[in-house]
């Protein structure tokens, strides 16, 4: 550990989790934490309860504002763990100068998709600091969601399951670096962004048992499919060519040397299920618009216990690690 | 509403009120918000949530740290709605540089906190942004916590209760004042930062039903009497000579021109409770160290419904209004 936080530090991926293991989960350590998973499981395994604080810039990109991200980025926690969002907190800090017309237009962005998720905000509180002490807005949700099935667990994969992408990868990332960057990269371009619960409902709704779930979010499906990979000491192997991406993400990863693995998605999971399973699975994801790209991507195996293996369309193998570096701050 | 946020929008008081409804309660509107408590109440009344965000500065101040505050605040609003804290989140964002050591002692006092009050942290989000996004670190804390006394409410103060304040008022916005400016006005002035569960907890075990309970924060006493006359329609009257103020935040007031009802408190509640039990009440609470100053301070009459009258120590009444202005910003 570093004697000063850096910008690593939040990149989703190893000097993000070292900074949590070694300062966060040392001091709080409890058996619920220690799960690690995308939303805490209380109360009997009844409720999920989850947080999260966005600090993207800019606050408004192709698909989304900051509104929108806080909304689906919290909810899809809960989902993750097949939890029907229900309460939500909101809090936000506020720049001084801050324009209300569009604290309007996100507040508006946040109502819509809370709405989407059958979910209310039902605490709040709103902080305003002088000019300089935050960039425009940050805002923080915290969620509580009812848990629909139970077992969802990164820590429950098996030898043999399979790996499933609900849908082309790494929009969000791409977008936000492209918008950051004033970089026109095309039209077509958007964030990912979306509410997931109604496609974890379904695959419910359809007997879909999961084994894991969670949305490829910092760090994206590289961190995802590592961490599984440690948690449920496992080997991941992955088809490049199975992979869904699109031409505009293919441009800015040739352009910039980006991994579209590594990229961020807010609208986007992965999902292990059991072998039997997966036919019905994909025709459950392949119905509905927000996953309509669903692919499988892999199997679990025990070749490398604890690695992800890259099986490329040239016929060769590589390891894909945990990302690490700056990444892009501020993604989300 | 103006066309851009100013401080005045985060005073706790009168601008504060005006962004919540307008903005936020218009688009979230439902009927557990417009309850307006310090927390909400969910699952048929067992369980209350809330959330809160810290920007103090400085980050570190005498009494207490931006972890410290950031416990017992959110505990301290479910505490408010006589619940038991159970489970916290805790959501940071870290200025890129910030000390590692700095970030310790303040996850350290979170731990200390947390242990008071027989909470856990349960889920977390780490977020670091570049240099100049964001002074130093915010951190989120939202909590559920275990309702043992039902009926707590801001809305239901009736005719002749009596209100009755935990302890000495205004250390913590008379010691954030002092050390931000580098004043060192008395070695003995601190923050009251303290976690209220212990005390409402011994409260309830001894039998005291308690009306309405709220901890002075932003906008102090103040803010806190004036909602619960509007919320509840009942006039408040206060004797001055009854309100507990210790040597140094006088100081601090008659230097600067503050009214100690107005600044703001982070371990010292106002609560009201039938006239028939506030002998009882101030005997439990004399018995509690951080609530050993309690003191009836006045009582619900129907003189001016929706009004705090202060009865001073020469004879004269006077209204006392809700806060308006800039106050402090960054106060918590």
């Amino acid at each position: 550990m570093m004697t000063n936080i850096t910008l690593a530090h939040g990149n989703g991926g190893q000097e993000n989790n070292e900074l949590i293991t070694k300062i966060f989960y040392k001091a709080f350590k409890n058996e619920i934490l220690a799960k690690s998973e995308d939303a805490a499981v209380i109360e009997d395994g009844t409720l999920a309860f989850s947080t999260d604080s966005f600090t993207v810039s800019p606050i408004e990109f192709p698909g989304a504002n900051i509104g929108k991200l806080a909304v689906c980025g919290t909810c899809n926690d809960l989902a993750m763990m097949g939890a029907q969002p229900k309460y939500l907190t909101c809090s936000v800090i506020i720049e001084e100068g801050f324009e209300v017309e569009v604290l309007k237009r996100i507040v508006d962005s946040m109502e819509k998709e809370l709405a989407l998720n059958g979910a209310i905000v039902v605490s709040g509180d709103t902080k305003v600091v002088p000019k300089g002490s935050v960039d425009k807005i940050f805002i923080n949700t915290t969620g509580i969601g009812q848990i629909q099935q139970k077992g969802i667990s990164s820590n429950s994969i098996q030898e043999g399951d399979t790996i499933i992408v609900s849908n082309s990868i790494g929009k969000h990332g791409a977008t936000i670096f492209a918008a950051r960057e004033g970089i026109d990269f095309s039209t077509n371009l958007k964030s990912d962004c979306a509410s997931l619960w109604q496609v974890v409902k379904k695959l419910i709704e359809s007997g879909i048992q999961i084994r894991a779930l969670r949305d490829a979010t910092r760090g994206g499906v590289s961190a995802v499919l590592n961490e599984w990979a440690k948690q449920s000491d496992i080997c991941v192997e992955i088809e490049e060519e199975k992979i869904p991406v699109c031409d505009e993400v293919k441009g800015v990863c040739e352009l910039l040397g980006f991994e579209a693995l590594s990229l961020a998605n807010e609208g986007t999971f992965v999902m292990a299920i059991s072998k039997e399973q997966e036919e019905k699975a994909i025709e459950v994801l392949k119905e509905m618009e927000i996953s309509s790209e669903a692919s499988i991507i892999g199997t679990v195996t025990s070749k490398h216990k604890g690695k992800v293996i890259l099986n490329t369309a040239w016929g060769t193998q590589r390891f894909i690690d945990l990302p690490t570096g700056e990444l892009l701050p501020r993604i989300c």
